[in-house]
């Protein structure tokens, strides 16, 4: 079981609400898709998963192919049951993470919402690069965990996927660095192209579990227009369940994202839901959906709140500070007030910004779980403000609200 | 308000049920007193502690002196508040750590369940000794943060008590290191003693809170008979509201504490509820109820949690592992069961130990969390069970069950 359906179009913008529906249970879009890269999202249990509203999760299939390995994942019932998530999962191909892994620091570090940072400087061992060769065949990788060769290809990829269960799984891909090459970005985009095809080609073999597998296919091309435009084209014309919009968290500048967004959206089909990758702050949010994109996934919320960087609500959050303090700062450490002071949240109505500075100071682990619990609860409560906004009074309405 | 009554003596042991009533809450007694050591039960938030069966926090005065400061806790309405933990607290007098921490790895390293190890990692600097000097007026030592210069007198130590405000508060004392000699032991002996007689002269002091808080005096005296007797005479001749025996949980073998107990036990007071001090392991909370004693405190469920070290029900838990598993070894890495097959907790009611020894490999902050919920389950429970056994079938009989 796996379909789409739009319920309502905003009246002045591309905004859509729609649901997936999935054998795991529905998506109401557009929605944040949490990111728990190896089977947990960092510092969160399942039940703070579904008190901060989360509605789907996305797995790493590089990190959980690696450890604890796709056999041992279907030995369990599945990604979703082996963590206890009863909710919907999504996996990505394992192709983002062997490239930017791959290729070391530079390109991962560029964005905040990239892959996990204290995992990349653990990963780039010294001198030697993880990403061993780049073929038509696939791709020959080392893992960043002992070292050992492993190779994905869109076969491999597909069949990991379909072990690990997740309702939605993506055809294997190559994003290419940026910055690249129009020629290098190319190459790649018509590879990701045949490898769609061949993802395409075995998505149909022998299924796992009894429910249906969506398949998405990604739009790749960089930031060049012509590209993008041909990508988005040629992966709209496929029988894919639904399409992913890649290569727009790793390096771009904002602008180039929302050019993206731009060139490709009016190509791609109304009546697939449309995933962006890798997007998380929230003015990418307000912009993404407004441009009709479905869902997004994320680890900013997890990831800033390890940090101690915790969001905030306008009128304190606005776009200049990106919604957000950095709750270590001394000025912090006397304040009686709630991380966010709208926030019903738990950590927001049981904590002071006093008590969380202390944690964070002290090294505590309850710092950590407290943030990320509030983060991942503003996000999934702001997209659902959006949804509500949609409804009535109209995107433009809130958006303003919150990007004046 | 605080008042502790017996309600029922076991029929063969010294073991007896009693409550403790405070401002904050009732103790059922015998009961384990969690450790919250820097404001905070590693790993947990208040809502587990309830869930766990928590009755009562301990904090370490020391901690919290240095960070957040106690006239910052005073300002939060007081330890429990300012960590949003509702039910009742105690507080230790800080001299543990100045002198654990002070006298470097060696004397804390000989148990599993003294301070917190990491922290004592970070904090013996080299070739420097933190604690500077120990004389009647008090202990002049460093931070373990910034290396800056404190001191601590009876005074002083009773003073920051009353301002982090904990329902029961402890005399100022001295434990000395293990091994001590004789002569040593019993000046540090006397001087506790000289400490206790000041602790109580101010005491009664300044009161920053509505509640009473009441205040418990430390018999000390090694693991010399003549000096453990000697100073559980002293301490129970003092108006003390209830008493705490000290130096057991520094490096004495199980044998040496019990007999501790047997020398001390006998000549406390009756209406009065003891303590003991940094004790946890299961047989010693065993021997330590069966000998009379109504609480005690210890940090292993949560740091046993940390390492993926964690507690297991008989028939697989007996005295030979001494009711625990490391989920970390790779004969878990399949295992479809719960961490202990007869608990009911959280942890085991929703993982199986193959995801949480999944976590522990992958390092995730979640693993930490799940374990140390379990470890906190597990010994409230027995002791909650060890309650009951008091009240119906009889101590010996529980205690036959788990130590056979």
């Amino acid at each position: 079981m796996f379909n789409f359906k739009v319920h309502a179009n905003d009246k002045k913008s591309k905004a859509r609400l729609g649901k997936i529906t999935t054998y795991h249970g529905i998506i109401d879009t557009p929605s944040f898709v949490a990111v728990g890269t190896q089977g947990t999202v960092k510092g969160l249990a399942p039940q703070d998963l579904k008190e901060t509203g989360v509605q789907i999760l996305f797995g790493n299939t590089y990190h959980l192919h690696l450890r604890p390995g796709e056999d041992l994942v279907k030995e369990f019932g599945g990604l979703g049951k082996f963590m206890s998530w009863y909710g919907p999962t999504i996996t990505d191909s394992g192709g983002f993470q062997v490239f930017s892994l791959g290729r070391g620091k530079t390109l991962i570090r560029t964005r905040n919402n990239a892959e996990d940072f204290s995992l990349v400087q653990h990963v780039v061992p010294q001198g030697s690069a993880p990403l061993v060769k780049i073929a038509e065949e696939g791709v020959v990788f080392r893992s960043h965990i002992d070292g050992s060769l492993h190779t994905f290809t869109p076969e491999k990829s597909i069949e990991i996927q379909k072990k690990l269960g997740a309702d939605i799984v993506l055809a294997f891909d190559e994003c290419a660095p940026h910055p690249s090459s129009f020629g290098y970005t190319k190459q790649a985009m018509e590879r990701t192209h045949r490898w769609a095809l061949r993802s395409l080609g075995v998505s149909q073999g022998k299924q796992y579990y009894p429910w249906k597998q969506a398949l998405y296919g990604i739009v790749q091309g960089g930031v060049y227009k012509d590209l993008r435009k041909e990508s988005a084209r040629f992966i709209s014309s496929l029988p894919f369940n639904g399409i992913a919009i890649g290569g727009v968290s790793v390096g771009e500048s904002k602008k180039e994202m929302r050019n993206v967004l731009d060139w490709v959206m009016p190509l791609l089909p109304d009546n697939k839901p449309i995933h962006l990758l890798g997007i998380g702050e929230i003015d990418d949010i307000f912009d993404a959906i407004e441009k009709g994109v479905d869902t997004f996934d994320c680890v900013i919320p997890t990831r800033f709140g390890r940090y101690g960087i915790v969001f905030v609500h306008p009128p304190q959050g606005n776009l200049k500070n990106r919604f957000r303090i950095d709750i270590n700062k001394t000025k912090f450490s006397k304040d009686k007030g709630p991380l966010s002071k709208d926030c019903v949240c738990y950590t927001c109505k049981t904590f002071t910004r006093a008590y969380i500075h202390h944690l964070f100071r002290a090294g505590e682990l309850l710092a950590y779980r407290l943030a990320s619990y509030h983060n991942m609860f503003f996000i999934n409560n702001l997209v659902k403000k959006i949804r509500g906004a949609i409804l009535e009074e109209g995107f433009e309405e809130i958006k303003e609200k919150w990007m004046k």
